[in-house]
């Protein structure tokens, strides 16, 4: 098989085009010259990275609980700097002050038909030395609950997701006035208590069932990698789909002097108290319950039989937070560009934990520190970047991804105007790669991979994942597709991470890498026991894979900002916006075809004859059957993005034809600055439906998913809400933007084209 | 709509054929003066089942425990026997003499890692009074375990299917020397001992899961209907695939003379010893096993981390049975035909249960028995059927179908001539019609239930199986096909029951019917807690779902008994046994498919790239690709076959347009003599390879499913078992089948056409 070839020579004064010789040294965006250059800078890089040294920084940053505003998260923040400063980073702390709750009181008692208080309590393991300290630890809760203490019946709302609270209206159950308990899973967690609250719920319980994050996994800590019967997930649940950051300041950074919200006002904040718990502390809840039983798929692992309720379990369900301003401290660091230094090309993960946070987010933290040292070894053998490198250790991502997006909406203008490339990583662990991000970075993110040897397997990186695709293809076809692709397919990013204001608020290209699926995972997620003992257990207790990691990701960084020509490939985009509108189009055909079926069944008497006498069942509403969609406007929209998108890599691929042509320096300049606008034309500076603050029209993590990616959100939600007016309108809307998209494609490819003559 | 009509007039002297003109009034195989007569009489039968008569029944036979051999077993008999003859009824007791074991010693203990006995006692519930009648129950074991006392490493074998041992050898641990602890469930309980020794196993647990048998259903008894946790299913596992009835008597009625096996001999009882126990005395030896966590379905709903072993869990496993021979008292009755005494439509049920078997087998039992005593007094108001009635009420069905067996083994001959249909019914409860049996009978079936009233939503019961059908099926064609079918498709027959003997050793048009779906279910199943306190108060406590079997069952048996020309369809039976032949070509593309992907996989290093070197993982062997398959013999006697049953459908069309004419009643006997004859050209006298006794070239239990169908079993289990060569000659076999049975067909059809002239 042979390789898609970069295409453009760049010299600092001229570029010369010409044809790929040898596949091995060829490199996406890059002449064949340059890139025997960039093969050998970019070889010295990846043999710097040290395991060794990795594990220890893991035990030197997880060593204490290190959450936002916390004694060690402080000294990590200058820890890290003064390493950046040591390794030739011109590096300096910003810091930004954020409403952060932290738990003043938590109580969950049952009051009926028995009495027993929920522990809301790790308790430490022998053996495993940072469990015990406990004077530390945040306690178990959810950041951003609302205050509250409420009594109320308990109803079972599985995870609580809008289809769950459809099944309980079969069932003729009403969360009004109850206090639901929802298990983790199915949905990002703010996304229970947003939904419970719509449906007249007054509190909502949120526990780790043993089905999805416990003993019917593997086996439980410390003999195993999951979650024990006393291990809680914190998270925070403040309305992360409406914005993220900073409840207090939305769309701008919360400088000393930043304008704010008053707390009341501020509509992340969740509007019913909530507090997690484990599967311990949930069980004798649960198997209180009465009313029928849960449907099969409701069912987890613990041992009696789930019922609904509501009641005759009664719970008392009660909440209350400081709500501190606290700092969190960004570490920023740069490498300058040699010459396009108004380039910039950003690496970010963040290194505040919830405890210890050894996996979540130590073990992706490590990689990037030392791709950081490696860089700025080769910076000190010689080797200059083109383009500006910057590097952030971002501070209170758990709470909300306060730090990147604070300093995102900080600096907004600047990143606007110089932002190529946001690229992140939060946790990492053994086993496969994993990419998402702007699918006009699939060919690039692909070509890095090849390059990457798998530790294990001795194989490519590359190589492993589309073995693995191959084996997880479950039909011929995808067999098929699996051998044949060139590139594999990257995911859409949602959100979870810092990357989200990059993407989805600021329209930079932005993917997230991180390897996993073979160690531990998240067994200890968000626990006291995600700690450097777990880590070295159950993880990746050589950090073979978090070199890996640091070596896919510095390559990546490396190549981004010393590329003649930046590498996006916009047939990837247009394909997979093809793909989009196509899944768009069968989704309103599916739920034309669903409400049809259904108003058919209701009339014939099916629900009326298959639900059993003895039990409570309310047959579905009849609906009104969906109109049909103009899909118009998107099709000829994607027809100009698919024209645009030929034609720039058109241009590029007769010039490559032709053999070779000189464009100056500050030509090609002006070509990659269009470029690195592109994704900017993918926003929509009204926003999307809802939530002005999430711009871009192809990604956002979905209204009732949380982290869970919708992909031509405006349209696709609107579709999924039986908003049919709304529907019409964004589908407008957005094929307004891709035909934007595909103007500032057709500049690109001008200019290129103009340069080359 | 518009049914099809059965077309034939038939008076005592002569036949008319006619047009339906009034679809209410038609059934098929009458014609329409002798419809309306069939009609006011199957009306006044249906009025008659009396719910409290059968709830009262129920308690009587269910009063004491009753398996073979037992005082109330026989007591029950000659109970059924004075009810038979009290009504009018013909009857005898008919005793064969069969080997049956019963537990002397039954021990199972866990000596390391800790010593732990099992309780192997199922405990009286309170308000249950059966259950505390602990003299007279069977202790819980499997029948025709072999005697053995052997103390071995434990492994989890999942279901103990076939397929589970594949992901054994994947995993890299053999059972050799090894006793196996396998759920129930995934294929009938004889094949996990059977699969177990095959693969070098010494011994056998079985045990029921929760999460299929026990709280992760529902509540458990005496809450609710499910397993409790002391609850042990009993049950056969002799092999019956083999043959069942008798192990001694194979293929011969079990009679005092009859030539008999040495108990060493005989190939049904297990080559290990096999012993059930509860999910209570299941989770301390599971819980100790090490060895790799169980694959993902192979987790069950007990409340720790499922591991396969083998060990360190040891076990000593003790079974010795008496290996006694003991009498089966079948109870036979008849009604004598008016003008067909020749030819014989068979009822049966079992009579003898595990413990005290209200559901399993009484609540069909009685049932019968009340069509029987419906059936007498119209006898006693004139009604008189054309052909001659048998009510069997058998003895030792749960051991391995003995009485059934044995009677149908003695009578050979006779049934031969004789049996127009075989109609069983076993277990029943509140809920959905369900019938499976022979194609021919497909129509009839429909024609049916579209007769009977379901007593809960007072749609006839035709209507509410097609409206669940509807919201059963998952695509758009499926539901089209579901809204469209004039008849609903009935499934083929495994065995399970005591219609085996006369489907597949016999080839007897045979039929099984039962309601269920809403009731209890099989919660209780083969336990002491399967009793009238159980039924009543979770399964059809009214004895409405009783009344409609008696109804469906009674209505049936009295149209075949009554019809002019029986009603076998040749269209339904062509056009499923097509359906199969399509079904096998692509299990035989399907498995040169995978195994060509598989090889190309070990090829490529699939399974080398994706296995985690932290654990063991064997890769699968390369395997010859099979060869393609002569199918064409299949596909020329189908095509014989089809043109058969048209050819026969349509001389009954012809007939029926041209309005009328006159057959005489001997040659319409003689038609429907050659009619009942063609499900005997369905078999091969030679058997299904391994298995002899298994005629039926169309429908078997499966080899290594034990009560799950194979449709065209000689094919499709060479194909399964990788043997293409015998898969070849099979086919071949078959087609030779098929075309004999093609010729039986175009015998009445020419049969009927010559008597029209």
């Amino acid at each position: 098989m042979r390789r898609f070839v970069g295409l453009i020579y760049v010299s600092l004064a001229s570029l010369t085009l010409m044809a790929a010789q040898s596949p091995n040294m060829s490199i996406p965006g890059f002449t064949k010259s340059d890139a025997q250059s960039e093969a050998d800078w970019e070889a010295k890089f990846r043999a710097i990275p040290d395991p060794k040294i990795m594990i220890d920084t893991m035990k030197r940053l997880a060593a204490r609980p290190h959450h936002v505003g916390s004694p060690y998260d402080k000294e990590n923040s200058e820890w890290i700097l003064s390493k950046y400063k040591e390794w030739g980073w011109d590096a300096h702390i910003e810091t930004f002050n954020v409403l952060f709750p932290t738990p003043k009181e938590r109580l969950v008692e049952m009051t009926e038909p028995t009495h027993f208080v929920a522990k809301l309590q790790e308790p430490p393991v022998p053996g495993d030395p940072t469990s015990s300290q406990q004077d530390e630890q945040l306690p178990t809760y959810n950041a951003y609950s609302i205050d509250g203490d409420v009594t109320a019946p308990l109803v079972y709302v599985n995870y609580g997701t809008p289809a769950d609270y459809e099944t309980l209206d079969r069932e003729g159950i009403s969360v009004k006035g109850a206090i639901v308990i929802a298990r983790y899973g199915g949905s990002w967690r703010g996304i229970k208590p947003k939904v419970a609250a719509e449906h007249g719920a007054i509190g909502c319980l949120i526990y780790s069932d043993p089905r999805d994050d416990g003993y019917f996994q593997g086996d439980v800590f410390p003999k195993g990698a999951e979650r024990p019967k006393d291990g809680v997930q914190r998270g925070s649940v403040m309305d992360m789909p409406l914005y993220p950051g900073d409840p207090l300041t939305p769309g701008v950074g919360a400088t000393p002097d930043a304008k704010r919200l008053d707390i009341k006002d501020a509509p992340t904040i969740t509007k019913i108290p909530v507090l997690p718990i484990s599967y311990a502390d949930a069980a004798p809840l649960l198997e209180a319950l009465g009313g029928p039983v849960a449907p099969m798929p409701w069912r987890g692992a613990l041992g009696f039989t789930y019922h609904i309720g509501p009641g005759p379990a009664k719970v008392h369900l009660k909440v209350k937070s400081n709500w501190d301003i606290k700092p969190v401290n960004d570490v920023i660091a740069r490498l300058a560009g040699a010459t396009e230094a108004d380039q910039w090309i950003i690496r970010g993960n963040h290194y505040d934990g919830w405890v210890n946070g050894a996996s979540d987010p130590i073990s992706g933290q490590v990689s990037e520190l030392e791709e950081a040292r490696a860089l700025g070894e080769l910076y000190k053998q010689g080797w200059k970047p083109k383009r500006t490198i910057i590097y952030c250790a971002w501070d209170g991502e758990e709470p909300g991804l306060l730090g990147s997006t604070e300093w995102a909406e900080e600096h907004a203008a600047e990143l606007h105007e110089h932002a190529v490339l946001y690229l992140n990583s939060d946790s990492n662990g053994r086993g496969y790669f994993g990419a998402e991000g702007s699918h006009t970075l699939e060919s690039f993110i692909n070509s890095v991979t090849r390059d990457i040897n798998d530790p294990e397997k001795n194989i490519s990186v590359w190589k492993r994942d589309q073995l693995a695709r191959i084996a997880a293809a479950r039909t011929p076809e995808e067999k098929d597709r699996a051998r044949a692709q060139q590139n594999w397919d990257i995911g859409a990013l949602g959100s979870g991470s810092d990357y989200t204001a990059y993407l989805d608020f600021l329209g930079v290209a932005s993917a997230n890498f991180g390897f996993g699926g073979e160690g531990g995972g998240g067994g200890v997620y968000h626990s006291i026991y995600d700690d450097y003992y777990w880590f070295s257990h159950f993880d990746d207790p050589t950090e073979e894979y978090g070199r890996a990691l640091a070596q896919t990701a510095g390559t990546a960084m490396m190549r981004m900002a010393d590329a003649d020509l930046l590498p996006y490939n916009y047939n990837d985009l247009a394909s997979t916006v093809k793909g989009y509108i196509g899944e768009l189009q069968k989704l309103a055909n599916d739920k034309r075809n669903e409400i049809r079926e259904q108003n058919r069944e209701i009339a014939e008497g099916v629900f009326t004859a298959t639900s059993d006498p003895t039990k409570t069942f309310v047959p579905p509403p009849t609906e009104s059957v969906p109109p049909h969609l103009n899909f118009a406007p998107l099709e000829n929209a994607m027809d100009a993005l698919t024209r645009a998108a030929e034609h720039y890599q058109r241009v590029a691929a007769r010039a490559q034809e032709n053999g070779g042509a000189a464009i100056s320096g500050a030509r090609l300049s002006a070509v990659n600055q269009d470029l690195l606008m592109t994704e900017r034309s993918l926003l929509d500076p009204a926003g999307l439906p809802k939530r002005p603050w999430f711009k871009h029209q192809l990604y956002a993590p979905g209204f009732y998913t949380g982290y869970g990616v919708k992909t031509i959100p405006a349209v696709r939600e609107a579709i999924e809400q039986k908003d049919w007016t709304l529907a019409d309108q964004k589908i407008v809307a957005v094929g307004k933007t891709l035909e934007n998209e595909a103007a500032a494609i057709e500049k690109a490819a001008a200019a290129l084209e103009s340069a080359m003559h």
